[in-house]
């Protein structure tokens, strides 16, 4: 694996992950550029010393952290223009991206997806830390037409900002976050609908319990609808799952069948346990 | 109201809102006395400070922190004995509780279901703290018959332990925490659930937002077994809002109607809203 510094690195979208990776890089000695179709957004990120503005010079690593449904774009026309060497993405779909990269007919060669389990419901680069990734997971897939020193490059620099790498296939990937992601996204949402209609009592009443259960519903609803589509048969699946309990469950309380409520509550802290 | 201090109070059940009641009660100067069929436990609370155990003597109030499907026996038991003047309950099913009670003769008129929303998934009285109910809703629901001197005994010892009394019918009740507490405790665990069968991979990928959104399925399984059973027809209605929404969820992604993940991430975002 190469030196995690004195690399040129292009950051595409300055967004909380983007500037955060821009933070991370930049502390371990790397010259990072930052590029958003937000100007003020690069000012932001700049100011809190995530990197400089692009001068348009080639990179040795491109970074695409913009919304999922623009990075195969994003990725087009930067190697148009060959902008850099080798090229990465934080999206957390992987197999809906590389489709439309293939499609516009992106050099697979030099592009390995990426996946940062980090974020949460801030976003925008005043949220940006150099330690967000510290520790956490960092999905990457590259597929088998990769080259050697692209892979090494995006290794080097996902290691670089104190991630995990965590090396699997895409479409394994996506069913992967699509189960313990984006379907629980959803299970908010859904739940948090509920409160629409809610009386001012019911509100009053609401404790931390409905508050952490429902969080995430709060996130970027255009984001999410993107996230969503792009993964759309998995995250099907496991919707429909929870729903079909939950059908039952309702129809088990109907009838007052109380061993059939005391089994799913214990499943589900069974499936609770395994998440350590 | 009267004074909030100088009183003799028995805290039946001293897990960690009996003992965290005894804690806020001792603390404004009462003489808190602790009953509980596990006597370690009450050795605990009595070291944590909470009181001393009962002895034996009439009180002029009895606070039954006991598991929900216990508490209308223990009222009957109690009111035989003359053990207290009033009494009330910390049950978070409300209806329940009074049929039970009615049916088992207790006197009503001095009995006052109360339910403080606080607590968690922390139990046991090693967890109490003293001020676990400061600033949180404490729902009080008397029924008609409740004669004056034994709602002003309750909701004096309420207010002592810096809770908000919020009064209301014990139905008004039982539908609000269906919908903000005992539904979002199902879904948490119909979600959790899915978790059984997930690959080591998508555990791995799990992150803060699905430990957030499925925490409280970690929760008491027998204990909350007994509080849905109880509850269970505004939780049957909450359930299956929250299951239709899911099931419709499932078709639109299957056929790839964006517009429809959409909408729902907006009912989500705009639901969650409320909760302030």
């Amino acid at each position: 694996m190469g030196e995690a510094r004195g690399r040129r690195v292009l950051v595409v979208g300055t967004g909380l992950l983007g500037a955060s990776v821009g933070l991370a890089l930049s502390g371990c000695g790397n010259d990072v550029q930052l590029l958003d179709t937000d100007l003020d957004a690069v000012a932001v990120a700049e100011r809190r010393g995530a990197g400089r503005a692009w001068d348009g010079t080639p990179v040795d690593l491109a970074v695409l952290a913009t919304p999922p449904h623009v990075v195969a774009e994003c990725l087009a026309k930067l190697q148009q223009t060959g902008a850099a060497d080798a090229y990465t993405d934080v999206a957390s779909v992987k197999q809906a991206v590389l489709d439309e990269a293939e499609e516009l007919g992106c050099d697979l060669r030099r592009f390995v997806g990426g996946h940062p389990m980090a974020g949460g419901e801030t976003s925008g680069p005043g949220a940006a830390r150099a330690d967000l990734f510290a520790g956490r997971p960092w999905a990457l897939c590259p597929t088998s037409e990769v080259e050697d020193d692209a892979m090494d490059a995006v290794l080097c620099a996902v290691s670089a900002t104190g991630a995990r790498p965590v090396l699997c296939a895409p479409a394994e990937h996506d069913a992967a976050v699509g189960l313990v992601s984006h379907a629980p996204h959803m299970v908010a949402s859904a739940l948090a609908a509920t409160l629409l209609d809610a009386p001012p009592l019911a509100l009053d009443l609401a404790g931390r319990g409905l508050a952490d259960t429902t969080r995430i519903a709060a996130g970027d609803v255009t984001l999410w609808r993107h996230i969503v589509h792009r993964n759309r048969a998995p995250v099907a699946d496991a919707v429909r799952q929870v729903a079909d309990r939950l059908t039952r469950l309702a129809d088990d309380l109907r009838v007052g069948d109380a061993d059939a409520v005391e089994a799913l509550l214990a499943g589900g802290a069974a499936g609770r346990a395994r998440l350590g």
